[in-house]
């Protein structure tokens, strides 16, 4: 024991195959299937896709996240830190390897929470790909960041909940066929407790879940809709995780949930300073290449500090995890950071690129659109920021220095 | 072998006894001589230290970066840096385990580069903690990042050279019994050669050295001296490490002594980082306590993450010292965003302080007014960055990626 | 004479009918419009748009830019910047005005270096609004920012011209009836000069100009047109300003034309300015309105100051360009300034707003995704920034100060 | 009536006086004052600055800031901005010239509050220079940003009030011969209420006023006092301004006083901005000149921008205080701004000087370590920050617009 930055080696030899897998199998696919930069008719693309689920899964390159004994790799977070960087050098490796939100997530939610039932009806689909899922929290009302704000409401009726409500930026949810949904069950709790809401299983489609549009965004009009539940009624035996354990829940989901997050956009900005580093050696203004001027070096060595950081507080953050510590500081630092620098990278390549890099020529306005997303998901900024304060402040009361809530590292 | 953030239990007992060292003989010792905040004579202050140093030295914290065979601890730079970053918890404890700069990279360099006789002379001495060194580089005339400029000449005359030229910002100088010189000496070299300087064993005082003065700067007027040097005539052998390896000797030595900087650097944007947090404790102001204010809140924030950040990159750098890798891209790294951070962070403490901040009735003000040299020593920013971005280019044209220009790591 | 703030009171009459205008005729139509979130057809869209012309037109509000005799309204750039900022308070306004770029900045060209026949057949149509135009400098081989780089090629052929070369970024070229064209003409030139170029005016459609695609952007693929120019005929007529002038041409154009588009920028910074303020009074979260936290208040504090120096600075150019004074350092730190201030503002407001400022719901990501083109528009980041420095270079070698360079104000 | 940036002609002629008696009489004085780097006796030093005073006063050049029929020279604010920034080309210009604050801003305080009596004992010496005064407000145990805390109190006894308390950051106490005092004398107000403060006039020395030290800062031990105020008794005839308006009183104090601050803060920015071309102009590294590096040039560029708009900002504010208008948010906006820009632009000055920069050979440090205080002067930033921000949001309030907050200008 002791300070070690590499890979187990059965780990490295996986990394491996996931590098060769997406370069060899699912970049070509994808290529094929967007000759020409024509956009595929989606019955196509999704049986491009499938396909490559198939193949993946035969490769043993299926459910990194998933203990060994429900069908997955069984990856800590540190391997997974690699095995989704990895696979997020294509948009849809995560998918293919059934390791993308919001079914990666769902999946750990179910599988903590679950009953042997409900495991029996809900997660093992998804471990199958054969069904997907959403998580339905964010409403539009009330600060997604403050959970106990939320409106929607579940009345127990006999042995039914009756749940009216409204959510929004419910990603996946139109090939869901089941979501997670947040609803507010308890009244006789203090005022801004965090044990009012309960979490349950709804089975998609369903009367009164309503999913009125997919809210258009910055990247484009697929994959958040926004839903109005009106007097949707389920059984108690649909209560995920207990009453009241709605806030938990989402928690406990959100830690990992975020740091593959991170994974994946740590790939994306990896992707974009490789572009930076290319164009800066191609293009020429005023007397020399823009790789020789101070400047754009400047630029260039920005984004290599700040995507070494990113990838040395995921790593750790994952460690952290995987040892069962207390992780919650690590990964508020990690998505906020992530989150920010993948935005700065993106946005000084396409600085470097000029008018091109303002085209959807190359996937930079593509990746720049997507990554200001990031900086609400799963937590707005601000939200990081008071909780990155929060703990500092309580590690300085609890030990009369904040050395804990900086890594708890020996140094 | 798999990612671990822990040191070896070996370690772990060494981190408690420099603490406790710390803490309990140098704080009180230096909390007496420095008692209703009068400065102390010169030479009761001197005999305060060099009686901690007997201390340290019979508990066996001595040398830390010395192999054992040299007198010293044998800790590789992972354990130094937990070493490091405990001792600067008060501003002498480096000197105090004989561990501060110059020195300590003055014996790096006599170690590596020096023959049998010239360790028994310099290197001897000055592991005991009887003599002090110095290192002269640094020119006026010429910017001292670009050592291709050198100007002080030392020209053949018989078995004998004689040197000229002009240098500041010699540290220690004063105290020093020897300096490493560098000076040109080679001109069949080609312009801009990294092959025209050579390293020379100085002994002080000596005819021809002329120390002008300690030249004043933000932090003071002690320390830092000026140097003419006139027909300064030294025998053949005092040549270290060979002709035309004054460069390199240089670069050899600069690395570790980087990092050892940033260790203590941490310490202090530790010290600082505890301090805002204490008065945002205790300071009301305009309806709630500043630890209760968001953005008072986003400065914690922000200072712990770059805390974090600051530990994460200085044990991963000397994690590759430690395993004989190329490290400096990451010691460029580390240098440039510890010294900068340091900075915010003290600068952020102040600005919570308010005008006791802006006083000297904390340390703030002296720590801010040190930091500010962080950002010229041993390589100004601009170099950093510079070498930063070249490595970051050359990984890209080696490898198609910059991927081993940001740490190389397993993500 | 003396320092003054305040609009001559006809121009702040020519205000209030501006603004009466777009609030009270122009903002209902394009409501009806798009009324119900449905994009309407071209056609229908401008049917609108040529009725709201003839309106303006007859209200008197018609090409305020240019000189009463030509049919305009003879405002001075002060009073234009009065007119533009309000007209761009809706993203038409500035079309129904006549004044929109590039056909503003065509008109200013022609003026000023065409000859009577040329002002006839071309600047007219313009004046009257029955056609339009475009400007094709930009390559997509070599970097825009330097015209020395040009290669569009014009060769002497007889009385006529024969052009080949390739253009992008052409805005408007597709509703365009003519295109000033920038290309080389001269060889017997230093390397690096700048009178290689010759501008031309260009009949749309003619054989030669082939309009390969409209290049999709960040912001949607309307109106940015990639032209491959191939053996197409000019007759020698068809030059505009001389031979070797289209370097001076075009910079004589873009002096104006960058400040009115800082100009309407700032309209647009005030609107999510003022949309991040409603939103903060309207959202709660964590026990408080976001307009009572700190850190809000941090980013509109951020945001008001920097659209306070938008402001100041676009007026201070206009007045130097009014004064006949030179104001090229002025216009390059308004454009750099303003085109970065309009960024910031812009995301703070989508993050004041949460999800709701990623979605489409508001107008803050259709002006996020505009905005980012300001920063390349007109000449990027880089190119002002160093235009700045070696204009305060130039000043400090010319009378041992900078003042000159930062607005030769009376302090 | 329009928008005009130049100055009166006979503003402009003082100018070239203000500017020729710094060059020609101030500059060589203090030059044979500090001739060798020497520090001359205080007497001496102070016996130069009264010789100098003498000539200022026989030039007509004193007081500006004063109506003639005080003596003054009954400049407006805006041909003040003129006047203190061509005086604060050396440090001691403003107390040459008898507007140093804090006497400048008394002046304006007892002109306006004091009674005819108090006028003659109190305003009068201080017009003709034979004395100086004090303005004793901060507090240590409180937040000086937030005077609803004061906590020194007066009682009254009585015709006689009796006082106790703690201030500190006292400037100018020492040769002060009387203090503007800030107390709290009444109880009977709400909670947080800006009605339970009074001036005084305090005559130095006297029992109970104990100046216990003067308080080491950042930029050394001179200036700043730290008072007890221990059972001081003072007639009623002592209030100024009448009771309870002690916060108003401030407040009306501050404004212009806030200003003036910044008049000078430009002029030490220009000299810095000043010295960093020059330094770029005289020092090569790795193959070119410092100006010809893009970094470089980008830290000239940002400087630029931002003195010039420090200079815009001042320039309108003094503007709105001629004009009798509400000048709060603008002068909150640039004192901010110009606090921070001065700050960078110093720190970007050393920067580019290297080595030398952080020596005091130049007199960047000693800038530096005065700038650092303006970040608290006459309110911390945080403080202006706040008071933007709710100005900005009352504007919106009030209007629907922000655009008031942001200059009120003509777009």
């Amino acid at each position: 024991m002791a300070i070690d930055f590499t890979l187990a080696p059965e780990h490295d030899e996986i990394r491996t195959r996931v590098r060769t897998f997406v370069r060899e199998t699912i970049a070509p696919a994808m290529a094929a299937l967007e000759e020409g930069g024509k956009t595929p008719p989606r019955e196509e693309y999704l049986r491009v896709i499938f396909d490559l689920r198939g193949k993946a899964q035969a490769e043993g390159l299926w459910l990194p996240h998933m203990p060994e004994e429900w069908g997955g790799m069984g990856l800590g977070h540190v391997a997974l830190a690699m095995f989704q960087s990895e696979a997020a050098k294509t948009r849809i490796g995560p998918w293919v390897f059934n390791c993308a939100a919001p079914d990666e997530g769902n999946m750990h939610t179910l599988l903590h929470w679950a009953n042997d039932e409900q495991k029996e009806k809900y997660l093992k689909p998804l471990l199958k790909g054969v069904k997907s899922s959403c998580f339905a929290m964010t409403e539009p009302e009330v600060a997604g960041s403050d959970p106990t704000l939320i409106r929607t409401r579940a009345v127990k009726d006999g042995d039914e909940w009756v749940i009216n409500g409204h959510k929004w930026f419910i990603s996946g949810a139109r090939r869901a066929s089941f979501a997670i949904l947040i609803a507010r069950t308890e009244d006789d709790v203090p005022e801004g407790s965090r044990g009012a809401n309960t979490a349950f299983l709804i089975d998609i489609p369903q009367e009164g879940w309503n999913d009125v549009r997919e809210v258009e965004t910055m990247h484009g009009s697929t994959g958040h809709s926004e839903i109005v539940i009106t007097d949707l009624r389920v059984p108690d035996g649909q209560i995920l995780g207990g009453r009241g354990n709605g806030h938990r829940l989402g928690q406990y989901r959100l830690g990992p949930a975020r740091l593959a997050h991170c994974m994946r956009w740590i790939s994306q900005a990896e992707t974009a300073l490789d572009m930076m580093v290319d164009r800066s050696l191609n293009r020429y203004s005023h007397g020399s290449l823009l790789a020789e001027k101070q400047g754009i070096q400047w630029m260039i060595a920005d984004s290599a500090m700040e995507l070494y950081q990113c990838k040395l507080m995921v790593l750790h953050a994952a460690y952290k995890i995987d040892r069962g510590e207390d992780f919650r500081t690590e990964v508020s630092m990690a998505k906020h950071f992530v989150a920010n620098s993948l935005n700065r990278i993106i946005d000084r390549a396409i600085q470097v690129h000029g008018a091109l890099g303002y085209s959807t020529d190359t996937p930079l306005v593509g990746m720049f659109q997507h990554a200001r997303w990031a900086r609400f998901a799963d937590g707005a900024d601000e939200i990081h920021q008071m909780r990155i304060a929060e703990r500092t402040i309580q590690a300085y009361r609890d030990t009369g220095t904040t050395r804990d809530a900086t890594g708890g590292l020996p140094l």
